[in-house]
Formats: structure tokens, C-alpha cells, sequence
């Protein structure tokens, strides 16, 4: 039986978009299985003493980093705009309620749809995807309830997110995306069909 | 005309032994001309606060490099051993003698065969190679002529050295292996394709 890959990704996370943009096809043309696990880099970044990305800490990886995305959404097909360097709000954004909204979703059916829309909006729209509102409508579009933020914001569902930022950390996770299947880790956009390529021959 | 590419390499990085021993291959295929650049990360990293490798500062980060650069040298039929973790000295070691020889072999013919030489025996054959004499073999198995520890310590050697550094450093550059190509700067083995193929189209 083919091992499933845990697809671990945080909303905030620009690499993430271009994996959770590409997951899905790699992934069929393999006979994959792909588990979608949301997660915050936040505690794990807190742990080893950083207070905001790595690419905000170091300017010089930074600004590499934006033109990197940019290089490879063109490569990939995908839509991109920088946001905006002079708005601290603007990157990385806070992302906990999305990925509160995202494990409902994922459970129910239209969570990979609301995921994707997330990281367009964000990556692609200019839009504040830390906000209530524009969450809301994006779950909306992708079919959630109308009681999605009140289901998102749960005590259980806010344990749930907890929980898998403690599985996260406790697989050694330090950066997103990441891809993990049987006893291996693969960490980055870079190794997604790498990780694909080890369950399928696992 | 093809603008050719810079390879830039610092001898105690991993991911650089890995693109030192698949460029040529790569460069080949493309008919793109690649200009060997050896360069000392120290103090790129000293300037962000480091005081030695952010594999070493990031356990999780470490551990995964490890795995990540076997699975890689694997894949690439490269032969790799994993340096001693209980020695400080094992990782990463001391590059700049190796680098000032790097500097007069690439002139004089013999530089890239002492270089792919001397990640093989750091990376492969767990040789110490900020010693002496270990590099004085190798540089003289490449080709070099007697006096090359001589040479490679001369003052004018070491100015050029640091002239590459600095040259690195107001290039934006942040981690090894990078490649820069007109104004584009790719960082890491996984862009090296990457920037070949821009060189090609530009």
C-alpha cells in the first residue's frame, strides 16, 4: 500500500502557496495520496528566537526570496504580486484563523478549494487574509457553512490547530512547506515531487 | 552572446559540493560558460550575527540537511559521508586556505578538478580539509606546482579573496551555493538549472 504525504503548510508562507498550487496534480500523476495539514510557523519560529520570518530577519534572503517567487510563479503559471514591502501588516500575515477555517474544510470537503482561494487572494489578490470578512467569503465560495467562523473559532477546533503545531514541531518541522511520509521529512516547494516520488515507490 | 554564469561556492557547504559536481554536466548541455567563484561564507554569516552554520545553530534544521543531502547524493550518484557529529572541527571546516588555492587553480587550468577534489575528500572520504598538507595533495594531485601553499598565501592572493567576498556580499548574496547571471541571483543547488537556463535564453 502506497503511504500517504502529509502536505504541511502555513497560510503566511509563500513557498506554501506554490505547493498548495501544484500538490494536487503532482500528486494524481502518481497515485498519491495527499493529507493537508495547516500549521503555524509562528511557535515554531518563537522557539528558535525569531519574532517574524526569517525573510523580514534577513534582508539580503528576503529580498531574494521575492524575486525567487516571482521567477517561479511565471515558471509555474501562477498569478503573482509582491505585497506591499512599506506595510509591516502586509508579511507575513497572521494566519491562524484561515488555518482554523481550513481544518473544517479539509474535514468536509471544501477545504483544499478554500485553501488555494486563501493563497490567491493573499499572494495574488493584495488581500488581507488575516481579516474575519474576507476569510468568511472566501470559505463562502468554497462551500462552508454560514457558521464557519464560529465552528473555526471552537474551543475543540482551536485545540486541533494546537495539536498539530505540537506534531509539527515534534516531526522537527522548522519551515514551511513541509512533506512528510513513513519515517522521512522533505522540507520546501523544491522537494514536493521528491516526496511524492518516495511514497509512490515506498 | 550567452551571458555566462558565476558559480559561486564556499568549500564548507554541502549544497555547493553538490552543485560543484553538476555543473559542468549541466553547463554542457546548455553551452553556457560558468565562471568559478570561490567565496567564504563566515563572514556573510558573521554580518547576520552568526557565528558559525545555521545548520548548526538550527538543530531541526541540521538534522534535516543531513538526511536531505543523502537522499540527494542518491539521487545524483554522488558518494557521501556524513561528517562526524560529536566533532566540532567536522562541520563546517575552516575553508579559506582552500579557497586561496581555488583561486590560483581556476587560473592556471587545474582549479576545478582540485575543487570537485576537495569536496570528495570532505564530504566523501572525511578528510579534514582546512589542512595543510591534505590540500597541498590534493592541489598537487590536480595539477598544481610546488610552491602552491606559497602562492595561494601570498599577500595579493589573500586580497583577491577578500575581494571576492566582498564582490559576494554587494551581490546580495546570503548562502552557497548561489549563481548570478546578468542581474538575476538564484540561491541554493536546487536553482542550478535554474539560472543555466536563464543564461541560455538571455
Amino acid at each position: 500500500m502506497i503511504q500517504p504525504v502529509h502536505f504541511w503548510f502555513e497560510f503566511a508562507s509563500t513557498y506554501s502557496y506554490l505547493s498548495a498550487m501544484r500538490i494536487e496534480a503532482e500528486a494524481r500523476a502518481r497515485g498519491v495520496r495527499v493529507i493537508w495539514r495547516p500549521f503555524l510557523l509562528g511557535p515554531i519560529f518563537a522557539a528558535q528566537g525569531w519574532n517574524t520570518s526569517p525573510f523580514n530577519i534577513y534582508p539580503a534572503k528576503g529580498e531574494n526570496m521575492w524575486r525567487d517567487i516571482e521567477r517561479r510563479t511565471e515558471k509555474y503559471g501562477l498569478d503573482f504580486k509582491r505585497p506591499a514591502a512599506d506595510d509591516p501588516r502586509a508579511f507575513p500575515q497572521h494566519s491562524v484563523l484561515a488555518a482554523r477555517m481550513a481544518l473544517i474544510g479539509l474535514d468536509a470537503g471544501w477545504g483544499r478549494d478554500f485553501c488555494k482561494s486563501v493563497y490567491v487572494a493573499q499572494f495574488a489578490g493584495g488581500k488581507d487574509t488575516s481579516d474575519a470578512d474576507v476569510l468568511a467569503a472566501l470559505a463562502a465560495a468554497a462551500g462552508a457553512p454560514d457558521d464557519i467562523t464560529a465552528l473555526a473559532v471552537s474551543a475543540a477546533n482551536k485545540a486541533r490547530l494546537r495539536a498539530n503545531v505540537e506534531e509539527a514541531m515534534a516531526l522537527g518541522l522548522y519551515g514551511a512547506p513541509s512533506f512528510t511520509t513513513g519515517d522521512e521529512l522533505f522540507w520546501g516547494d523544491d522537494r514536493l515531487e521528491d516526496a511524492l516520488d518516495w511514497a509512490a515507490r515506498s
